[in-house]
């Protein structure tokens, strides 16, 4: 089906745009009260994750309610742990806890020979949210990194330093290599379904790049989201490597179409370190939205000029933050739709 | 009296050393069975930074036991708040928690008007440290940065985000700067009092830096850490501010002696920002030190030989973790001590 409004699929491709396109990270999710209302029935976070009719519900509202330029699958990075034999929880304000995590070989070798038919309730919520959309605008789908989806299958939970993913790399290069392969050749096979299932374009996060120097992360992370790239040939794929200072030049090589920025990476200097072959998209201070409308629209305006008004997409720099006013993040939309270019 | 061993104030001052001097952050603490011997005897964390005699006993562990070239006095950079009238628990595996924080101009104007000497203890600790270490090596004295310090203040606990903090820059710009300068106000005086009482040196710690962008750095960060700096004539300041890649250029302009960087700053790139009229500490990544000793070693080598012979104080990019072994912590301070610069 064609799609009305494909603003975001050009400009990844970096075809001319008529308008910057604008989408929110976490935008179906704990600001809109129609998303509580929907989580506030369930028994928790998994269960709307693996309830399709639910997740294409969520994923349709901010289309619905704050008037996005795209819609992206409700799900979570950890479908892909768990489908390998690493089930997970999901602890009201704690984030994930892992009961099993990888500590040695024997850990890598009892994971499961894993396929993506196991994630067959994620397509489903793709197919239903793509028959539900109806072409008003591109569903976008995701993964989270090799490296970062390492990282709580070591961890098992958030950290500050993830140490214990750290760890393994120093101590077990090998094993850290082989772990990631696996993580990799499933998250090539998980985006290659969301596509068949109806995708019209995927994010890799990569939200723990930051955590490695740079010839670390080249080593473990980027090699990785390359190999990904490399392989998603049937619609554009956006690469968001939280804290990747360093290694903006090496993603910039990346058969990638876009690159998101995170709200502390300067506009100008990303822009000379990528140049112009590549999407941007981003970046503006997520706490922004906490301001009042004018400044919103100020500060709104100053980064699409420092964007340009080609190859950009309008983001947060981060996911929006949960108690954030949706009038606010409407305010904010509105601000990149009217914006005039000079 | 005359120090036996002061490498690290040479290195600092950009005067002639003939090896590298080298301590580590988090030195005093739970890697030390030693430390965790003190700490299991007390009531927890705050007793032991309270009791002079026991915060002078754990500040000197390491420099018997590890052979590090100084020592850093035991204490917390939270006794700040604390003496303005925000007090605080630390709760075991979680972290710190104030019941009080700061929400509105009525939450600034309640707060005390606190002089250091509230924080004796500190000071105490410090003359017997001093007395007892009888020249051996120098004693560091610490503060956090006013960032990082009002970002405990205003969201009471730690965060991925400090969402909180973030958004009273944005909704109550005035009012933040307000508290900022109280909070330099009294460091100021903190860190007098602590050289009055017998630091060496003093080192700034802005642990939260990274989570600003580079303009809101600029303005809610580096202005106060800079007026710190211009109020320390005494002694040789350092100045380490974790994730501030963009600011380092900022922080090469301000009078201090020594720049910390972190273990995902380059060397290389570093040194150029930088410039040549600063020392710098780091940065090893605290990770390796879970690897053997030959990699540690080699890691350690590498390091040294990047940062070059003159104007490098060895440390590691962050603090020491707690569960690393401290054989390997020696296997690294061996590696400095005994390395021959080409």
């Amino acid at each position: 089906m064609a799609l009305e409004n494909d603003l975001i699929l050009r400009a990844a491709r970096g075809e001319q745009v008529e308008r910057t396109p604008v989408w929110l990270m976490r935008q179906a999710g704990r600001i809109l009260k129609e998303y509580r209302e929907v989580r506030g029935s369930l028994s928790g976070f998994k269960e709307l994750v693996e309830t399709p009719e639910l997740a294409a519900e969520v994923t349709i509202q901010p289309v619905d309610i704050l008037g996005v330029d795209a819609a992206i699958i409700f799900s979570d990075i950890l479908v892909i742990p768990e489908a390998m034999g690493l089930p997970y929880q999901m602890v009201e304000k704690k984030g994930p806890w892992f009961e099993n995590t990888i500590k040695s070989q024997a850990d890598v070798d009892k994971l499961r020979d894993a396929s993506v038919d196991d994630l067959g309730y994620v397509f489903e919520a793709i197919k239903i949210t793509k028959r539900e959309l109806n072409g008003r605008v591109p569903l976008i789908g995701f993964a989270g990194a090799p490296w970062t989806i390492f990282c709580y299958m070591v961890e098992g939970e958030g950290s500050k330093t993830f140490s214990k993913a750290r760890r393994l790399l120093y101590t077990h290069p090998e094993l850290s290599h082989q772990l990631l392969d696996k993580i990799t050749n499933l998250t090539i096979d998980y985006l290659k379904g969301q596509i068949k299932a109806g995708a019209d374009m995927v994010q890799v996060f990569d939200s723990w790049a930051g955590i490695l120097d740079y010839k670390q992360y080249r080593e473990f992370g980027t090699k990785y989201v390359s190999k990904i790239c490399k392989a998603i040939k049937e619609v554009p794929i956006t690469v968001f490597a939280k804290g990747a200072y360093q290694a903006r030049k090496e993603i910039a090589s990346m058969e990638c179409n876009t690159i998101g920025l995170d709200w502390n990476m300067s506009i100008q200097q990303s822009k000379s370190i990528i140049g112009p072959n590549k999407t941007l998209q981003g970046n503006l201070d997520p706490c922004v939205l906490y301001a009042d409308f004018k400044r919103i629209e100020l500060e709104t305006h100053k980064m699409l000029n420092s964007f340009g008004s080609q190859r950009h997409i309008a983001n947060l720099g981060h996911g929006v933050y949960p108690d954030t006013n949706p009038d606010n993040v409407r305010c904010f939309i509105e601000a990149v739709k009217s914006y005039q270019h000079k």
